[in-house]
This record gives C-alpha cells, sequence and structure tokens, in this order.
C-alpha cells in the first residue's frame, strides 16, 4: 500500500473482505464495508442488525455498526477523513464509490485487486488443503452421476439434483450448476431450463460449490445412450487439449502459455474457431479469480496459484464438450485436485 | 433523462438490465452492459460465447459481442463517445466504473436509481400478477411446514429443505431461506447453521424465491412444542404490529408512516429496542428495491407499490418473532400477496 501511496482499503461484497476477516458481507443495498488503513485499525462498517453475524475478532478489526437511518457512506468517509488515494474492492457497488467520491472530491479512487490478488492468488497449504477437499467432494458427486438416470428429466430438474448432491458431499453450498444438454451444449454457460434430456443427447455439465469458503469448479461431459464419431472425434480433442494444458502448467511457465497448449491441440484436430472461450480462471474464495488464463496474460506461474483447465468445443445447433480441472501449482508441475474419469461418461 | 442531462443510462448487474430487456446479466468478471442513450439505439455489451444466452430481441437493442482477449471497458467507453453525464446501474462493479471514469475523463458519472426506480416502483397489472403468483407459491411452502419435522433437523438441514420446496412450488430458483432457531432468531439475518433445532425452540423463516423473474418473501414464525408466555407475549406484539402496517398503507400516505404504525405498537408493548430494523422493502424483479419504509422516507405510497410488511422483535440469547407480507398498493389499500396463517405454526 505505501509503495502506491494508497491510504487505505475500502473492501465490501466480494472475497476480498472474507480473506482478511473471514466475514462475508451480504449483496444486498445496505453497505458493509472493511476501512483498513496502511497503518492503525482496520474498521468493519455494518448494518447494526447484522453486527450479530460477525464473529468477534477483536485483534483483527474494530465493528462499526450503522442504525436504519444513517448514512453508511458518509461513516465511511468520516473513517477515512483526508486521503490522497483508496483502494476500493472490485464488485463494490457502484452507487457507494459514486456516494464517496462525492463526499471525498479530493481524493482518488483506484481498484483494490492489483494489491489484494498479490495476496489471494497463491495459495497456502491450508488454502490448497480446502480446495483438494472440494475438488474430492464434486468428485464424488461425479461418480454418483455415473450410475444416475438423466434420460426424461429436464435439464433444470437434474440441476436442482446435481446441487442436492454437491451439498448431500460436503459443501455448505452449491454455487452454481450448468446442464446443457443436445443443441444448448454449444452455449458454454447455458443456464439450465425445461429442455428434456433424452436418447442421443451430449450433456455438459459444469457445476461446483463452496466449502469452508473454497471453491469447488468441475466440467464432465456425458452422453446418453450411443455416441455418433462426429461426436466422439471432438470429444477427443477436447480430452487430449485439457491434457497438454495441465501438462504445460509449472512454475515460471506465462498463463497464457497453458491457453495456447490447449488451444494448439484443438485447432490442428480443426475445431480451432469452436472453441470460444479462455483455458481457465483462477478459483479460491472466489469461482473466478486471478490468474486468467487467457491469450494476454504474461503472468509466470507460481507454487499455490490454482486454476481451471477447461478446453471446449462448441457446434451451434448441434452439441458441446468441456472436461475441466481444478489444478494447483506445485515445484514438479501441476497437480490436479479434480480425479473423476475424464473419458466420455455413458449414462442412460 | 433529458431534464438531468443524462446521455446514456449503463446497466449491468442487477434487475435494471431485465427490466429493460428481459436478460440478466451474469455477476461475474467479464462485462455485461447495456448502453440506452437517450435517443438513438440501445446496445448490449456482452461476452461473445454468452450472447447465446441472450435471446434476440432486435427491435429493442443491438448485440455487441467482445471477444476474450478485448478490453470491455473500452468497447462501452467508445459506445459512449464524448458525454456530459453517464448514470451507471447501482450495482455496477466499481472496478467496471472506475475503468469508465479514467477513459471518459470529461463525463460526469451519475447513479441510475434515481431515474430507473421511477419506472421500476410502479408495478403494472402483469407484473402484479406475477408478484401474486409467486407469492401464492411461498404460501403453499408455509402450508407445507405446518405438517413438517422441524425437530432433530439442523438449520442447514431445513433451509435445504425450503429451498426444494421453494422450487417444487413453482420457483424458477430458491434465492434465500434464513432458518434461524433459538437464540439465533435474535440475530435478523442469521445464516442456517449446524445448529440442531429442537424442543422449546422458536424458529424464524424467511425465504423467497424467483418465479418468472420476480421475487417472493415471506416470515413465519414457528414454535416446537409449547410456547411459554414470554414467548407469545412478544409473538403478539409483532402479529399486531404487523396488521397495523398494512393497515396504514394506502394511497397518498408517506412510507415511513407504515413504519411508525408497525413501530408503534411493539413500541407501546414494551419491545420499543427489539425492533432493529426498518418495517419493509420494495419488492419486484429483485428482492430489495423501492420504496423503502423506513423512517426518514417521506415518499407518498401510489397504486401499483409492492413492499414487504415485516416487523420484529429479538430478544439477544433467548429468541426471534418476525412475521413479514408483501402487500401491493391498490386504489383502496393494501392487497396482501401472501395469505398463509399469520397465526403461531406449532410444529414437532
Amino acid at each position: 500500500m505505501a509503495g502506491q501511496e494508497i491510504d487505505a482499503l475500502l473492501l465490501s461484497v466480494g472475497a476480498d473482505l472474507p480473506y482478511f476477516t473471514g466475514y462475508r458481507a451480504m449483496g444486498l443495498e445496505r453497505l458493509t464495508m472493511l476501512v483498513l488503513p496502511g497503518k492503525g485499525t482496520a474498521t468493519l462498517v455494518v448494518p447494526a442488525f447484522e453486527a450479530p453475524r460477525v464473529e468477534a475478532r477483536p485483534e483483527a478489526f474494530a465493528v462499526h455498526p450503522w442504525e436504519e437511518a444513517e448514512d453508511p457512506v458518509q461513516v465511511v468517509a468520516d473513517l477515512c477523513g483526508p486521503s490522497r488515494r483508496l483502494a476500493v474492492g472490485d464488485q463494490t457497488w457502484s452507487t457507494f464509490l459514486l456516494g464517496l467520491q462525492e463526499r471525498l472530491p479530493r481524493t482518488a479512487f483506484v481498484t483494490a485487486s492489483p494489491l489484494t490478488r498479490e495476496l489471494r492468488m497463491r495459495k497456502g497449504p491450508e488454502e490448497v488443503e480446502l480446495l483438494r477437499r472440494a475438488g474430492a467432494a464434486v468428485d464424488r458427486v461425479v461418480d454418483r452421476l455415473d450410475r444416475h438416470a438423466f434420460a426424461g428429466k429436464s435439464e433444470r430438474r437434474l440441476a436442482a439434483e446435481v446441487a442436492a448432491m454437491t451439498v448431500e458431499e460436503g459443501h455448505e453450498a452449491a454455487t452454481f450448476s450448468i446442464v446443457a444438454s443436445g443443441p444448448n451444449g454449444a452455449s458454454p454457460h447455458h443456464e439450465a431450463g425445461d429442455r428434456v434430456i433424452g436418447e442421443g443427447d451430449a450433456v455438459v455439465l459444469d457445476f461446483g460449490g463452496r466449502l469452508a469458503g473454497y471453491c469447488s469448479d468441475t466440467t464432465r461431459t456425458f452422453f446418453v445412450g450411443e455416441p455418433p464419431d462426429r461426436f466422439l472425434d471432438a470429444f477427443a480433442a477436447v480430452r487430449a487439449a485439457q491434457q497438454a494444458g495441465v501438462e504445460a502448467a509449472a512454475p515460471g511457465v506465462p498463463a497464457e502459455e497453458v491457453d495456447r497448449a490447449a488451444r494448439r491441440v484443438i485447432a490442428e484436430a480443426g475445431y480451432g474457431d469452436c472453441f470460444v472461450h479462455r483455458t481457465g480462471h483462477g478459483i479460491g474464495l472466489e469461482e473466478h479469480e486471478h490468474p486468467y488464463v487467457v491469450e494476454g496474460n504474461p503472468e509466470r506461474l507460481e507454487p499455490g496459484m490454482a486454476f481451471s483447465v477447461e478446453p471446449g468445443v462448441y457446434l451451434p445447433g448441434e452439441f458441446g464438450v468441456r472436461i475441466e480441472d481444478v489444478v494447483v501449482v506445485a515445484a514438479a508441475g501441476a497437480e490436479r485436485l479434480n480425479l473423476s474419469s475424464r473419458d466420455l461418461h455413458l449414462v442412460g
């Protein structure tokens, strides 16, 4: 903070706040914000009636509750006082930032993540262990899905079943479950809908949850019945690309090289135009965080960095294929935190 | 917009975007933003691989997909051009706002909700009908809970069961379920945890979901076994306060008067210090929106305004009580959209 002349960090919704305090702000219109100065005591500004949610950590920060008729933006502005530069958590609602800018017109505001990412990006052994436990929990869900009925169910129903299993296997919450069947598979962020899964459908299943605050995220591709050669060809390309991406990851390697390694395999198989997203994203207290595995990110990997490797091939009107593991960089290379079968999962 | 010299609205995460377009942005690090100028065509800037999620509405807006290696903030800045004043959706991530401010240094940025609230706050008949259907769906869950086993279950498990029922009764998603048992009930926004519900516990159950985009939100208080007089006294105060709040709501009445009407009853019963939050919040495409039923909001109610009336009494270390209905203002007064019993729900 001193190096960048930042007087205080202002952290609200998102994972920076739980990273420093263990407390996750509610994403609602009542402001929760930690004022974390370079020197002196940190103060958590929180709605008074939500203060019982904050576990007492008197050694780490003071709690400043605000009442319903108070203006919490003014409370934060008063705590900041005359500042040169304040760094605001990336996901903070813009209405609060605009309110602070109005009340502190001579202060420069910058984004907090260039600072906080440096801490959050490199996971310690305890964090890696929690990511490993979360990964093992979604792997158990995949194993159960191999014996699960797909045909005749709507995507929405299967998504609800996957979410329930995600909790049963040890997550405190299921955070997302993409179920993209048949031609819907060609939309990488498809939202599970009313389409009923049937014989001859490929199903892309991308899901995860939160375990002790840390996120899981895995994708496997299922097929109901006998897959045709055209599908198997695309599947083989994605499977090889995922392997190549994981093998490319090692300390000192630029993040974009992992993307290139996976993309090269898919391009050589003739599906270059069908891999329409980056290869992966960092993961930790947030589903998506630094480092991003994308062309244009020359950042060199280091031990403790955790991210997804999830190439895909998408054929509009036909089907999609994606395979995703979370990996963590170790001295010798990347350790996979997802170990369920990466083969095609044949289901009924 | 012309009256406030606003050249364009910039809408991202939150409900303003689906209000205008039917499309809800994903709350992730890839920017989705509608540029809605006062004159001319609106443009939705969206990650290219998420474009298949956007249902084609060519008459309403153009779609501008951006590729993974592009800078979407620059795309938005270019679409805005030299502007005097831009209004940004309240929940837009601050990192995007800071990026826009850097690229458009001569433009003033303001909050969008003073404009958008004027449209969203007054529900049309179709919106009221969707809120009514969502309300009836959570009412059916309450009816089922009267025959449901509470004792011996953790709060977390009961919360998962309530969420599942919320979907079964017709919501596309359950969005929250507060289960606050025994002394946890004294924390109004308690997060369901490992506490096991037992004989002699009051349980505050506050839950809802989204049905065709519109939100439900209801609270009922349950009791396992025989409630003691001390509890029944507090319950009677909250029940009467909720009734008084609903009766106070009518066209022309200031929103804060509804808060005062409910609060007066609780104060007269001797629990004034124990009602630690506002009486309610508007509801629609978002769980919490304008108008807020809180001291300091003199805004006059109008037909079509929908909001919660949810007084509570919280005794730290002992229990909590809350009763919540959503109501919509009609010519003759407030219509309740929740009709399940507001009596104490006795369960086993």
